[in-house]
């Protein structure tokens, strides 16, 4: 499961009508080119490059798909309870459910190791957009994408030579108009300090995910180690846990996953007409076996809860987007923005050159052949949900494979610069359900066989004479849950793959060559052609609006600014802050509306006027989870968990009427962390007591 | 659970781009307006009157959703398995599964009441058309609905006094063009004689379902009683056992479900983006938590087998039409086609009255309102799938409260013609299983605290402080499931059901005014305006393109004809006809491709070469199951029981290169009646040996 967490919602209707300017808050700017003058006239807030340096240095990114910050200066991080609630389920037993009750590490010793958990601090940006471009001239569809997968390979490679504590991605912005070296250090070693416990992180669960008012207290602590301790952090920010006013200025810093803003139109429908509407009914058949699964017994429960917490946000994030999709007006908006583009087209033909064209036209056609190719891509070449067992073999088959080839010739994902990350996540130690597994690869495989049809060549490889019901149950006794195993395979690359006789390397063996043709087919026909016809589109916006944009979201780090502020709901004021007293109202004592053992034993300690969560005017989006809530003078003031249900079209465009990020804030943090959680040296360290 | 079914599919582009003339094959034709010189142009053969008579008065309507057809002079009728499987469920226990093995009543006495099943046969049509519009004039929103189910439960009334053996409806056809009485010669007493199972007549379940080559033994038989004796039929089609070929004229008669073809584009539109996701959503989700419950165990997977069976049969159905719905040249035939009816008003304004205005505008601005109200009244008025305790006491609520009303007052449904059939669905003996019915209800709150949101005043109503778990567990220990206590709250009427202590009783109660509430801003905002509108534009086109057009469908009794033929999918010819040969192939031994024992016993007695399952270009959809298929002569040669994956588009419009009908042939069902069900007498009956 790599979730970009965090979650943004169906918007409706006033969302920026032209590419340019961006509308007031709106915007997920690079650290390279934050709007500071104009947030000096709005807010009177100066954002200098020191303030800027100050929090980029603060601000962490996940590779388990969220954002976090540095609070302290022994390396103490704040994030959201989901994102590293993963890391409470492997840390688990049928003993011992840290998920549900939470983990306090009342002392070093037992802060533990999150398993696949890597933080990375983003230390420099460069420009490399000539270098990329000029690789990719004179190529189409298969060959420029792999023209473009070498060069970046090639450039990450050069650029941190050092991966032990290094890390460099080429970064695709403004979808193709930029190129840029993202260089981090990184931290390879997360433990977990505290964790609330779901209960209470996710007091309302689902029903109340991407709603407001809100009373979560989705906060976290993990802590940076190297060299079996934590580290010295170079920088962090500073705490403050004074009471939040509405219309404050906040700002918030993180790595929002996605957006598709600047999508055209047509790939827009395909998302409308095929991929969400797939998508989301997969998933809530999914749901709905594991829903059942997890009422056939506790144990069962446990250990499918957080799969299950990941696929009831995922899929209200696809059933958000859709309907913002399926909103006549929004997309009219969408159209006219697009329109508006084109309309500039002749006046600015002869800085675009001759070779131009229609990529409008381009990325069209290209949709017809994504259409037909998707289901056997998103079946065979993407695979299972959830199912670590396949994630492990993929890994290891493709990395045995690609391994033998020269860096720069290999599979996205399996150069030299992202082999370190994954080797982690496919050696850690953590623990393999069989049952869970069995369920999910069952799904997969019905599915597979419902969607390409049981006549189909696909279905034919994959099930053979078997059913999904007996493969599946053969497939969830792989070895592969044993990390020991795993290492085996993993040193003895080719070789080892080829002599094991484990099921799930066999069968996920014998799928590749097709599940690779696939993904040559792909490149060939859909991403080729995009690829260079969004290039082409971004360079008619430049030349159209300019640079003074934001580019779509692409899981680095970002900076979005704005202010405590409600919205209105139909004719209803919806307030900012929530407070303390409001979550004993909510409390109805049934799931999952019911406190935790330990809020009802406090709750005469107290303050029923702390400020709980907060409503934010940010634009925000998934993988922003975790994210530091900043005031002007730089300090953390709440950690953003979610959006509000508006939020999830944001995903196509920021409505300033309706979009709002919600936070928990660092005054409710700390008063827990004293009074409900018994953690005073944390509170301490946070406080810099 | 009352489904319509047979099953149709995702069409793509060749469909009728104008409203007429009906392309080839094309029609659902009602018998009173029937294109006989168009079929003898095209086929050669004679539809006459006499025809037309002999078979309608062979063909029957069964009030669970299906068509049949009369075969034998002592009235044995035939239909699909899947159209009595819900009996052979009703019928069964946990020591005897008839769902899964079939039953073979091997003398009369053994013919075994179906639970709430109907048949009805077609004694005429009568056109009400002037006093059913008279009615509505000068009133809108709710006055309007009232006012035309008043008129038409008066005519009904009227036109049926003996409600005993017969039953009138006044039906709807071209949305408002016309209105018409028909009346049926009803049977309140269908028997089961013979079902096959559903391993044989359900081969290859639901990955096979809708799609081609096929080889499902999808027939069963029942009879109609009246006074404890079967009825002398007082007609019946021939049954022909002899080979079918390929081009052979056929005909269908049934009652198909119901068609959106003549639904304008913002109607579509409504479908596409939300009504259709949201239905096959939470389809998707139900289905996947019984398919979990059926695997806890083989008394959960008995109990569910039936409605898990319609819940993916509607599913698929819903999936085919959104992609139909969801395909851009699908989509912009359906807009050239309204475009070129308006492009005929101004021509025609004369013709149409003062008072035409643009009725596509109205319909547009109604859609805006179902927008809103639509997750409401699903989740209110429409309540739970499946839930047996839920759908008794809504009927037993309403019907005390209604029938404290003048029958022209009442509620559609609750009309003096519409209660015996009501009652009868509710009295009849059948068993409840309360662990299924706790599911189906707890599923069903859920679904309406996430799509209301738990905040909405609906899900507060529903549920209060209770979970969807602690509430549909209550439900689901309701009373209700006792025949003795239903026909008690029945008789008993209003004052019974206000004594009753019985939480569902309760319950529905509770929300019974706020479901009618919800019923009459419907009415007020979305269906009165359609239905003024609809009118108009059913008389514009009656003015445009003259009546030799057929209806939608309404289930009610129209015939199709086509002829036996394949189709092209994308360059290969699928032929028309497979062979019992086939069968044995596709068999792997895995459910849902694993032979039952009769068969696997019978293998080498039965010919390979016998045609099991044949393709033809009739127009049908969802209710045909169970058809007669016909040939020239009159005769039966099979039932249709699915169309091809194609034919799910078809309730938008037909492509006759791509939709096909799929039928079981007469000459598979009466060799397996003698040689692998041992059942010579249905085989000699219908052979009238």
């Amino acid at each position: 499961m790599m979730h970009l967490f965090l979650r943004t919602l169906t918007a409706t209707t006033a969302i920026a009508a032209f590419a340019a300017p961006a509308l007031a808050d709106e915007g997920m700017w690079t650290f390279d080119n934050f709007p500071s003058a104009k947030v000096r006239a709005a807010y009177g807030v100066d954002v200098t490059p020191a303030w800027l340096d100050h929090v980029r240095n603060s601000a962490v990114r996940l590779s388990t798909g969220c954002s976090a910050s540095v609070v302290s200066a022994e390396a103490l991080v704040l994030t959201n309870n989901h994102c590293v609630a993963g890391c409470a389920q492997d840390l688990s037993s049928t003993a011992n459910d840290y998920y549900t009750h939470g983990y306090v590490a009342d002392r070093r010793q037992k802060e533990a190791k999150c398993p696949g958990m890597q933080a990375e601090i983003l230390t420099s940006i460069s420009d490399v957009t000539p270098r990329v471009t000029a690789t990719g001239k004179g190529l189409t569809g298969d060959a420029l994408v792999r023209a473009r997968t070498a060069v970046s390979s090639t450039i990450e490679k050069e650029g941190c030579t050092d991966t032990a504590t290094t890390r460099c991605q080429v970064v695709n912005l403004y979808h193709g108009g930029q190129y840029k070296l993202y260089k981090y250090r990184k931290y390879s070693d997360v433990r977990l300090v505290l964790s609330p416990g779901v209960q209470t992180a996710f007091f309302g669960g689902d029903p109340d995910n991407f709603n407001f008012p809100r009373y979560d207290l989705d906060s976290a602590f993990v802590r940076l180690y190297e060299d079996g301790a934590p580290v010295a952090a170079p920088d962090h920010l500073r705490w403050n846990a004074t009471t939040p006013v509405a219309g404050q200025p906040v700002f918030v810093a993180g790595n929002p996953g996605g957006t598709d803003r600047q999508l055209t139109i047509a790939q827009l429908e395909t998302q409308r007409d095929l991929t969400l509407p797939v998508t989301a009914l997969q998933y809530s058949e999914l749901r709905g076996r594991l829903i059942r699964f997890g009422e056939q017994s506790a144990e069962n429960r446990r250990i499918a809860q957080d799969e299950m917490f990941g696929l009831e946000n995922s899929y209200k994030v696809f059933y958000g987007r859709l309907m913002a999709l399926n909103d006549p007006a929004f997309l009219a908006t969408k159209r006219a923005e697009e329109a508006a583009l084109k309309a500039r087209i002749p006046a600015l033909r002869s800085k675009l050159g001759p070779n131009f064209g229609d990529p409008w036209q381009t990325i069209a056609k290209a949709q017809g052949e994504l259409r037909s190719i998707y289901l056997a891509r998103r079946q065979v070449e993407t695979g299972p949900t959830g199912s670590d067992l396949f994630r492990y073999a993929r890994a290891l088959v493709r990395a045995a494979a690609e391994r033998d080839k020269p860096s720069a010739e290999r599979l996205p994902g399996y150069s030299d610069s992202a082999l370190p990350l994954l080797q982690k996540t496919v050696l850690d130690v953590k623990p393999i359900h069989p049952e869970l597994e069995q369920q999910l690869l069952e799904f997969w495989l019905s599915k597979t066989r419902e969607y390409l049809g049981a006549d189909d060549a696909d279905t034919k490889l994959l099930l053979g004479r078997d059913s999904p019901e007996s493969l599946s149950a053969r497939l969830a006794r792989s070895r592969l849950g044993d990390p020991a195993y795993r290492k085996a395979l993993w040193d003895g690359g080719s070789a080892a793959i080829r002599a094991s006789d484990d099921p799930m390397i066999r069968f996920v063996a014998r799928i590749d060559p097709e599940a690779r043709r696939l993904i040559t087919a792909y490149n060939e026909k859909v991403e080729g052609p995009i690829t260079d016809a969004a290039e082409k589109i971004a360079r008619a916006r430049f030349a159209a609006y300019g640079t003074n944009t934001y580019p779509d979201a692409t899981f680095t780090l970002r900076l979005s600014y704005g202010k405590i502020a409600g919205w209105n709901e139909r004719g209803t004021a919806v307030p900012p802050l929530t407070y303390t007293r409001g979550l004993w109202e909510r409390a109805t004592g049934e799931d999952p509306f019911k406190l935790d053992d330990r809020w009802l034993a406090a709750r005469n300690t107290l303050n029923p006027n702390t400020v709980f969560n907060i409503s934010t005017t940010n634009d925000i989006i998934g993988g922003n989870s975790g994210s530091p809530l900043i005031n002007a003078r730089g300090e953390v003031i709440g950690a953003v968990f979610d959006g509000n249900i508006h939020s999830l079209g944001g995903d196509y465009g920021y409505d300033p009427a309706l979009n709002r990020g919600v936070a928990v804030s660092a005054a409710a943090v700390s008063e827990a962390l004293r009074k409900v959680y018994r953690a005073p040296a944390v509170a301490d360290e946070l406080e810099a007591r």
